[in-house]
């Protein structure tokens, strides 16, 4: 078989693959297309919703509900221009663009390699030519570099529609800008002690000059993000602990560690508000790509908040009424959903020469993928129908089956490879005499034959089932 | 005691008490109040967040998963002109808005009772006084009707901030029409048979003219809206059938029945895309408000995309490919998560008089409280500590649990009573010798002493306790 072998980065043809995979099988395809399109912004199809869902309700309790120190919080989408006139957004969160002059196609500048090289020379620059290709446009006539500002904007109020500037209201380009909106309330009305951290899942949104690679660069994504608020002469542990859990949290959904790699940023490029950041890096289709940042912001935010509000944004202890209040630093492990969804995908899929056929399987987590379950009955006749939905409903309450009549058994095993269902149940006709049903497992497609009974008691109490007597 | 009989409609203070509660206690607050907040947005604390999954989650296994005709999509929150153009609402979804031509706010039309009941003569309607009120505004001089557009609009792509007409982008007013743009994916690609629904959790949008009534008004706001396909002669019964599933989902969640009245919308007053519509309506502190909507949409929305697109919505039978292809008429469950949260905790709070206080308990169903237990060290002393831990980390992979060292063993049972917690369990000094903990129910506050094994086995096994034998 050569599924042990098969590498995502070595087949040409992977990412169309996995694009294809994605849109037949309902994971994630391109937004309102029936109406052109809408570029950078995709719809989840039934088992992607369910498997963004798993990693959100996996992430939810690795970071939040299994830990005493750390809370959810959720704050709105729509947010006031003061909040990002402080946070230093409204004036530095922008992209360098170029226009060609001929066909007037927009570009990030930085994206364009030979550009960048060249950009120490601002006369080669105008000369160069237009990046739609010659097949497009023959341009060789781009404008200087403007600095092109990612947020997006709408007007909120009964004087939206005049375009009363007092009315200006921006989507949020990160969801951690509110939750330090949160955070006096927290340490005021709990009294929670440091460390703690305040989590929170969300849409954010970016107007990217060019949206691109498929989920990587959207400009409608879904973040979750942690601020970790700790003390100063803490931090620095802290943000190598973050580092670990979120290597930690990678593993758990099943990406695979060849297809990681750490990249700490020099302290000469990091942002205004970091005083250390670190991307753990997977290696998408069109290469090596940020898929976590984890960013030691120091006491920016809460500091800038506090000047710029003139409100109180420090942490007192609770414990201590003679000690002297302080902005706590802020470690920030963040994640883009999206993203993460991805690389789950390129490093869970495998193919797997058969005698006649090639398998396509994702191999993802037990936790992750949309079904752990799937049953069958071999035929559409009644009796083999109502025992499936019998053993469909037993098992439902303690875990995840989906239900499928159409098609051959080899057909629906292979949809069921595609979409990384760990375990199929077929129900024939020998069922209905001895009350025993067939289970196969996915990546060695070993079947047993289990009785029934044993069958529920095994989900029910999520024991690990025995491959290796047949 | 008082708790039986309290009866929030009859406690003038308490919408007042309510807000305070969920600010005090990290249920739900403004949003971005240090910066002189924004109208019609909420913050979500964190035992609000927790009790917001919880019903997520709730609704997403009573309406999806635990059903084989139900899936899951999420689609953009970004929508183009050209879906809303077709859906009717770029024309018609507005409201009715007057403006005061002295103080120049402005007013929903259909909210000022004396306004509405004057309508029927022009000339009233001008002499009326401001809304506002004679310490604010002497004005009695209002402006004619205008229709106000309900839709947030804002600019995509690197020609935004140009204000380009190609590049405007609305923010969705409800998660259907995005739904509506997948069907035609899920019944090509999955051959999915009828009926079946397409339910969708997500942020939708409304420029309300003036948000009001804590969380049911909201500009930004969380829907749970589910489109159920069938065959056109089978959605009166299907109607039928999901008030029903809706009124037992409201019972799921803990909502008195006595709290809530089904009201048919009289064919003259339904909606353009209707053929009948129910609202479940709650009885609110400032009255009876819709709080869930079931709609017969009939085919208006497939047909209508698919006219405006020249796209193909029509539904064919997989398993007769001699059967005509045909709009199915689709059924929508609809809901609004902040008013269904805004309910539950309204339906839920009691007060009771007991010796010497006043008790506020929020009585949470079990699934939607933020925790279903508390544990407490009643001291500080590191071996309490250690035990509560030990305790908390056994029981966390089968439970939601706070955990709570500050303040008198008294104040911390306020303090859970108030967030719904059902058990609070305490360990004591007699712990470290017995091996036993104090557990004690919320309702009766009944306690029992329990040996640690048996609670961590109740709490594993999810078996009842038994507090009828002290």
């Amino acid at each position: 078989m050569r599924g042990k072998d098969y590498k995502h980065f070595e087949d040409p043809n992977f990412q169309e693959k996995l694009v294809s995979l994605c849109k037949r099988r309902g994971f994630v395809f391109p937004s309102a297309d029936h109406y052109g399109g809408l570029s950078g912004s995709f719809d989840y199809g039934p088992v992607g919703t369910q498997m963004k869902k798993n990693i959100k309700d996996l992430w939810w309790k690795t970071f939040i509900t299994s830990r005493p120190d750390c809370m959810g919080v959720e704050t709105p989408i729509l947010t006031k221009p003061e909040v990002l006139q402080a946070s230093g957004h409204i004036d530095n969160f922008q992209d360098p663009m170029v226009e060609c002059k001929d066909c007037h196609h927009r570009f990030r500048a930085d994206h364009i390699q030979q550009f960048v090289e060249s950009s120490k020379n601002p006369k080669d620059r105008l000369a160069f030519p237009c990046p739609k290709g010659n097949s497009e446009c023959h341009g060789n006539n781009l404008t200087e570099i403007k600095q092109f500002n990612l947020l997006f904007q709408t007007h909120v109020g009964p004087t939206a529609h005049e375009g009363d500037p007092s009315s200006i209201t921006y989507l949020r380009p990160e969801t951690a800008q509110g939750i330090f909106q949160v955070f006096p309330k927290v340490t005021q009305f709990s009294g929670q002690r440091l460390p703690f951290g305040l989590g929170q899942m969300g849409k954010s949104f970016r107007n990217e000059i060019s949206p691109r690679d498929f989920l990587f660069r959207m400009r409608e994504f879904e973040q979750l993000e942690l601020e970790y608020f700790c003390e100063p002469q803490e931090a620095e542990q802290w943000y190598q602990y973050w580092i670990n859990e979120c290597l930690s949290f990678c593993n758990k959904v099943g990406i695979s560690p060849d297809h990681l790699k750490l990249q700490h940023t020099d302290s000469a490029d990091l942002a205004h508000y970091s005083k250390a950041t670190c991307d753990i890096q997977f290696l998408f289709p069109q290469g090596w790509g940020e898929l976590l940042g984890i960013a030691n912001r120091g006491d920016y935010d809460l500091r800038v908040h506090a000047e710029h509000s003139k409100k109180d944004f420090y942490y007192k202890n609770p414990d201590n009424p003679e000690a002297e209040k302080f902005y706590p630093y802020v470690i920030e492990p963040s994640l883009g959903l999206d993203r993460l969804f991805y690389a789950t995908l390129v490093s869970c899929y495998h193919e797997e020469k058969l005698e006649d056929e090639t398998r396509v399987v994702l191999k993802l987590s037990e936790d992750i993928s949309p079904f752990k379950f799937a049953i069958f009955p071999i035929s559409k006749k009644d009796p083999l129908i109502d025992m499936s939905m019998d053993i469909w409903k037993k098992c439902l309450p303690y875990t995840t089956m989906d239900y499928g009549v159409a098609g051959s058994i080899g057909k629906r095993y292979r949809k069921q490879d595609e979409i990384g269902t760990k375990y199929c149940i077929t129900v024939d006709f020998a069922s209905l005499e001895d009350n025993a049903v067939t289970v196969r497992e996915r990546d060695s497609m070993k079947q047993i034959r289990l009785p029934i009974t044993s069958l529920v008691d095994h989900i029910a109490l999520n024991k690990p089932f025995d491959f290796t007597t047949k």
